[in-house]
């Protein structure tokens, strides 16, 4: 196809079948039809007459605390801090609107950084790193070097960075639970690399089974793929299941045997809803204890866990095992990106040095987490029993992260009008949904389910709890009554 | 090579050998060798008796205009409005430290986009978007669409993310100016795309010359390479060079004739020394008036210009001509990465819409803006001056931008000492000027220049320049003299 230029040239137009054929297969359900149909009807209410049958969009397809409508409030010592940093002459003209530790953090920061408003280093203000290395110390009982550890605008962009640099050949593949966040598959498929896919146990609570893991390597093998990676999500995404320190270990010795990079996805291990019974055990503390060699990456951020400082961008990765030649290669490749923002370093030195017992700030942020954490564990409990009682679902209850991800039966009759409505039948389920409900969930293909199941992931994040099960509950009742 | 892990499995090695093989041809010389040589000094220099000759490190290698030692001072406005974003409770809790339009900026912001702890639309807050549109519009003459405009963590991201997209098989090329911004070349070795070089022309004030362009294309053409793009960097880097309205219209033509993406890299728009007789126009505003269909895509940012806030980590791409589809393509694309930094997003609105004349904060805006104009400007002039007198170094006068680019006429023993030190002679001379002064520049080599010539790119942004002049003088003199 071709428009003809005003000088009388054929211009060649630029189309999609066209461009990069990579990025036509990469996937990300979490903002895709429902998430963009969700916007549509957020700007359709602002009319007088919308003629919707609900009157706010609850948008429960991604972790997303401090959003509109959800509110959950930001830490306040965070803000503080970051408020001076933006503009340090407040210090001065309202030092009253400051507890005394926040200004002195605020001069601390200021003396290693400079300006917010300049390039750091590339892998992260270097005092920053040191801190974040003390707070792996201090987490995992062995040492942690802060020139191992790389900064980055949220945790998904170190993801991408690692798995663009583990696929070497067009049959490189990277193992993945199923069910997964998304942001794996799309990646891989940006990359030309190949997912391999391991299953997780919903009837043992969403329990990883190494036995899984290895017929995944077994197939892959078998279609002439190598593995060259494992992505293990602790506390999981969509599932919430928390791995034991045994399976830890079995997925440390299948690492070794195939000699895999662990790639360990740790960023809702703040969120933990029963942590005296089932407390975070990260896979450095594993591999250290172990000793082994394999080489791990895990992944943290300032977007989950109490902080939920999504829109600062802000997390890190931290290497174990890299050679001085790996770890300037890596180096190299953030160079080019040339640092991560400031306002998620920032936020990231908050959230992993806390106001301390004693200090003006702690009182506050004491009460603060201490009110999210818990409103999350009885949201989460609530939502996964009423959703676990109702006919034709069936909810594992999470005993961590910030997602419910049920299981729904669905009658044949609903299957047989998404087939006619030319859909998946989960994504039928959660279109019904948003119409009828304004609650805008992701459907479960979009993370991965066994053949014929349907799924969808929810976040429990939303303030007026009863409200919104309800609403769940209801339109649930109603959906299997139309279609039985 | 295998480590035997204790329980006795032999665990291959990950080596540069066996990770992506693109990633080694990455090279990103502005952080590179200089530099990491250049953050070693500075570590050394707070030993008591560092023994170096110099007492600080100037990074000329960067345009990071609000790093320690060059402390260009930010725009009050910026971080004002900012702080209030951070701290909503400081507009009850010290109103007299912010004017009165800061105050309703803030709250006109927050209303549009809640807690800027939360993930935003991932092309960007559409408020903001909105706000952009209106500045292209009242900048170029032609009307702006806010959904075509894709708000990014700094320009580099969506260069990054447009070269992705447009290298669709291992022989598409992009023509890259030479000398050129080494992201350029970089993203192209990460996505296996083949650089086209055209060379700029010093002796006419590095100016654009299609025919070199379309030499470059013939070139690529008879290699079996198909170009995709043209990337234009104006005003240039490391050239500070702009192009003429009908070097522009040529350009346009040029991409009408071989169907090419025309890619804009405008972000020093803003940086113009003479803007009277030199005036900035945008490729938008010349597609438009030319009525052309070439698909244009035009990067701006916050890191530059007389805003310098590199650390906020914000910019954008404008897109014209792109089908909706590819519009929806880049649309999923970003949604991966989930959001732009709301902090660069704030400083791009604040620095797109600046206060007033008679609002309570345009004064000081006024007078901060035209000092940095104004010492950029007086400093660009002398360092270019200065610079050119020198025995053995040619520097062309730059009307934009914030470096130069001097060539240097290096003796034949220079080359030779070069050459037993295993070094490019342009990265020899920098390393030398390194040891003895302190001043971190990139060698020529890192930008690209014509089969034996030798250059540097050096930044504008020093405070001091009747001092750091001299140093570059001095030991430009003293290295001529040593190697005569």
């Amino acid at each position: 196809m071709t428009t003809t230029s005003p000088r009388g040239v054929n211009v060649r137009h630029l189309t999609v079948d066209t461009v990069n054929p990579s990025l036509l297969n990469v996937q990300y359900a979490v903002r895709g039809e429902l998430a963009i149909k969700a916007e549509a009807y957020r700007d359709k209410l602002k009319e007088d007459n919308h003629g919707l049958p609900f009157d706010r969009v609850i948008s429960s397809n991604i972790g997303n605390p401090q959003q509109l409508g959800l509110d959950q409030p930001p830490i306040t010592f965070t803000r503080q801090v970051a408020a001076l940093m933006e503009y340090p002459a407040l210090a001065e003209l309202a030092p009253h609107a400051f507890p005394e530790d926040v200004r002195a953090r605020a001069k601390e920061l200021q003396s290693e950084i400079g300006s917010i408003g300049a390039y750091s280093h590339s892998m992260g203000v270097p005092f920053i790193r040191k801190n974040i290395a003390k707070f792996i110390a201090e987490r995992d009982g062995y040492s942690s070097d802060p020139n191992h550890i790389f900064m980055t605008g949220g945790a998904s962009v170190g993801v991408s960075l690692l798995l663009n640099i583990l696929i070497a050949a067009p049959h490189s593949g990277i193992l993945i639970p199923i069910p997964q966040y998304p942001l794996y598959t799309a990646t891989l498929a940006q990359h030309n690399g190949s997912a391999i896919p391991y299953h997780l146990d919903e009837p043992s609570n969403w329990s990883t089974s190494v036995h899984e893991i290895e017929e995944g390597i077994q197939d892959a093998l078998k279609n002439g793929i190598t593995p060259r990676g494992l992505v293990i999500i602790n506390p999981g995404n969509p599932t919430g299941a928390l791995l034991d320190e045994k399976t830890q270990e079995d997925v440390v010795h299948l690492c070794e045997k195939h000699s895999l990079v662990l790639l360990a996805d740790e960023v809702y291990q703040d969120n933990l809803h029963t942590p005296d019974t089932h407390p975070f055990v990260s896979f450095k503390k594993i591999v250290r204890r172990m000793n082994s060699p394999i080489p791990l990456v895990s992944f943290h951020s300032i977007s989950k866990g109490v902080s939920g400082e999504c829109g600062r961008r802000g997390g890190y990765f931290e290497t174990c095992n890299f050679s001085d030649e790996l770890l300037a290669l890596i180096y190299k490749m953030v160079s080019v990106g040339l640092c991560p923002p400031l306002s998620g370093q920032i936020g990231m030195d908050c959230m992993i040095r806390p106001p301390k017992a004693g200090e003006a700030s702690y009182e506050l942020w004491k009460k603060e987490t201490d009110t999210i954490h818990e409103a999350l564990r009885q949201r989460t409990k609530l939502m996964s029993q009423r959703l676990n009682s109702l006919d034709g679902a069936a909810c594992v209850d999470s005993p961590g992260a910030l997602y419910l991800y049920p299981q729904i039966f669905l009658p044949d009759k609903a299957i047989e009008a998404a087939k006619l409505a030319g859909k998946e039948p989960d994504v039928f389920y959660a279109l019904s949904l948003l119409d009828e409900t304004g609650i805008c969930v992701v459907p479960g293909s979009g993370f991965g389910q066994k053949e014929g199941q349907w799924h969808y992931r929810l976040t429990c994040l939303c303030p007026g709890v009863e409200d919104y099960v309800s609403k769940l509950e209801n339109f649930h009742k109603g959906f299997m009554a139309k279609y039985a």
